[in-house]
């Protein structure tokens, strides 16, 4: 565990970033984000006014996971949630803890942030996910409903 | 339905939306926010960085619901996705339009904004809604499960 250290996203590391996203687009059988998309992840990261905070767990020397969040809102707590939009951790580097490093990192920042919630999506049928969440003492809200319109 | 008029939430309008947000918590069974939470509220609203939009729908003269949003983001469209936090009419108001003009406006804010998506949450039990936003082309992403921790 002690071999797992967490840094958040900088630009002379947004290569590494890049690569770990295109993992988990080819992990969940999605394209790769194309190269206007990886430009605007680039400004969108490090713009005046980022749209999201991204972390990096290193593992003995090598990036091997990342984390992008963001603060939302939850109108019922009147008080900002913490959005965890992803957590990968390459195939390969599992079962070191860098997953749950990175977990417990974004947790951190959002109790440091006051955000009275941390919520994510997952696919129901990746259970490795679903069975790491639940040793961590996430609730699955299961009679919430996600809709969408694309444009 | 030109009977429906939208306006941005002010603060003088700003007893009329928690009023509606009571309304809401009580549909939905929840308790009503505290005083504190309404200051909250107050704040996140119109503060130097605002945390969240609200619209009010006006029909005949009457405040009679609102919507609340704000933007998120989509690591997999590199782009904005916005959020619909709440959306409700008062019971009494239904069927004149406010509901489908309040999705309306937001969908048209999402667009104006060059969000990916419009995202949002349905409690499964709430049959009004799900058949509303079915009505409006919206799609239930039954693969997504929502995982929360409360802190």
């Amino acid at each position: 565990m002690s071999a797992v250290h967490i840094t958040p996203l900088t630009e002379d590391l947004f290569g590494d970033f890049l690569g770990l996203i295109d993992a988990l687009a080819d992990y969940e059988e999605l394209d790769r984000p194309s190269a206007e998309a990886r430009e605007r992840l680039r400004s969108d990261a490090f713009g005046e006014r980022p749209r999201y905070q991204a972390y990096l767990a290193r593992a003995h020397g090598t990036i091997v996971g990342y984390a992008i969040c963001f603060e939302t809102y939850s109108s019922f707590l009147a008080r900002p949630s913490m959005y965890l939009e992803d957590l990968f951790v390459l195939e390969g580097a599992r079962k070191q803890g860098a997953g749950l490093a990175l977990f417990n990192h974004v947790r951190a920042r959002a109790q440091e942030r006051n955000c009275g919630r941390m919520e994510w999506q997952v696919l129901d049928w990746n259970m490795l996910a679903r069975d790491f969440y639940q040793r961590n003492n996430a609730q699955h809200m299961n009679e919430w409903l996600l809709y969408r319109i694309t444009f």
